[in-house]
């Protein structure tokens, strides 16, 4: 079985937008804002919305199954306040639920939670129960910079956080760090905030001792861990000078990097520096890049391509496409194995 | 012969800090604030600091040559105003040019710029113009963020830093992109900021058309590039979807990577994907990570062991060693030229 643990629900209907569009306007006009029951996509609607996009693509390059999650640039937690965030989240939530419905075969929930810039993170905790009891989410997508590209939230390692790490070890569920759009015009969102995030998210963990408070705690860093792998010695030699542990005893049982990497290089170095055990098959489609790579001929997100011709044998490739997400998913698991899966 | 295009002046004596200490604190109180004739710094303190430390390093492992600019992470173009920047960047560029003159044939001096937030680049120009009309400097270090790590500057392609690239094009001078301090608790440093800055840098050249402004502009992208040779692909998705040229034609004309990556499979990574002419081979030495790498036993920033180790034919190591400086620092080659190198 071939498991996507990195998928977002980015071809909604447009109603969802449009819905969104007001929402926003009403944050200034407060006459113009829609309550929650006024958007109305139907079973059919999300049906097409899936089956001529992820779940062609996914048949077309073999793959099973995809955590699914809301588009990660529409949580855009930076847009007013905890109550917008919370219709909003509430919503994109239930539409990736109402998909894992329809195709629970395919596709398996992740949440975003009602994130807000200077609000306490515990105020998501309502959502992020209801996602894991009611709807059967696996996992959450927590953005370490809910201001969109201002950092002004504390580090990962700050004791704010702790209630979300709290219910996460209790629920046993993994967090991917997952920042949203930038509203900061040094940042490109999916080319610099993205990675920039995945870089300063690690080393938020590298300099703090987050994992001793939190032993089975799990984060997967997206994008193939940003900078990370690329520059794996600079890190393991500033670990080294903070006389932290080994990186591998020190981060490598709680974090986990996905395959989000467009090209076959940066996937030989991913396989080649990061221990097997840490890397999870992702694609990340239909996302950020769409297009065909004109040097292979084949979409720069097929990453998939990129593993079957990577040198690793094949017990690798199995922990990569399934034996890894479901040791770090573990709800995941349970529902496979209920399947007889 | 190896030039070292990526050196700091780390290892200046400590009357340097305790001057720059006695500055900060004349911010506030400026009863306390010294004057520049206040420092004093003999020939032979300087001599000692480079002879014992950079000099060592450089004969142990074979170099020749560095480009020596001020400490990077001591720029701290965010504390204090334009005044108190100017002094400190004075400071720092005679202290690196005093080193030129000291060592003739292993360094020669790049300078840092008076930069401070939300004030005019343009007025960095005297300091520049005195740096290399009468300094002999051959770059310039630019920073991207002078407010450490709260990014509120404009983006690089943004007309307010075009006085600075018309100098920089009438000199014939390249711009390495390099932050300083990081004040913002999300982002170490070393760890985080310096590398998600040049991956910004980097996203900021590609979405703009700096370089149809600029054709002769050049910018050098400092640690291997952040995550940019990692996530090649990536990019080179996001600007076919922007409809932008190819990159090798876009930006590869005006953007160049050191070699500051400290492991082997970053440097085979980098030599991989990059074409060799914007490879220029750099070891940030002495710099941030100054250990010894374990599974080695040779320190982690001796990147040359890792450019001798990689397969490429000797006219690329060449290239990377000597040739691309000579072609990206015009003003360093035609000294070499004088001295008959």
């Amino acid at each position: 079985m071939i498991i996507d643990i990195h998928g977002h629900y980015t071809t909604a209907p447009k109603a969802l937008e449009t819905w969104r569009n007001r929402q926003i306007a009403g944050i200034k006009d407060p006459a113009q804002m829609p309550s929650a029951a006024e958007l109305h996509i139907s079973d059919d609607e999300l049906r097409e919305s899936i089956e001529t996009n992820q779940l062609r693509l996914m048949r077309e390059r073999g793959l099973d199954l995809t955590i699914f999650s809301p588009r990660a640039s529409f949580m855009a937690h930076h847009i007013g306040d905890f109550e917008v965030s919370s219709t909003w989240a509430a919503i994109c939530n239930e539409l990736c639920y109402r998909v894992s419905q329809l195709f629970p075969d395919n596709f398996v929930p992740a949440a975003m939670l009602p994130q807000s810039p200077g609000v306490d993170p515990a105020t998501c905790i309502p959502e992020l129960v209801k996602c894991v009891e009611q709807y059967g989410n696996v996992a959450i997508n927590l953005n370490p910079d809910p201001s969109g590209g201002h950092w002004t939230s504390p580090p990962l390692s700050d004791r704010q956080w702790y209630p979300i790490y709290e219910k996460m070890v209790e629920y046993d569920i993994p967090a991917m760090i997952h920042v949203s759009t930038s509203c900061n015009a040094c940042f490109h969102t999916t080319g610099a905030h993205y990675l920039n995030a995945d870089t300063t998210a690690f080393m938020q963990c590298l300099t703090s001792d987050l994992f001793r408070d939190f032993p089975t705690l799990r984060f997967v860093i997206p994008h193939g861990g940003g900078a990370v792998p690329y520059h794996w010695g600079r890190f393991r030699g500033l670990a080294q000078e903070m006389k932290k542990p080994l990186l591998k005893d020190h981060l490598l049982n709680n974090v986990f990097f996905d395959t989000c990497v467009y090209h076959q290089p940066g996937i030989d170095l991913l396989t080649r520096v990061m221990p097997v055990d840490n890397i999870l098959f992702a694609s990340e489609m239909i996302g950020a890049v769409r297009g065909i790579d004109p040097e292979t001929g084949h979409y720069f997100d097929d990453t998939k391509r990129y593993i079957e011709a990577a040198h690793i044998d094949p017990t690798d490739r199995y922990k990569i496409y399934e034996g890894n997400a479901r040791r770090v998913y573990p709800r995941l698991d349970a529902n496979l194995k209920k399947k007889g899966l």
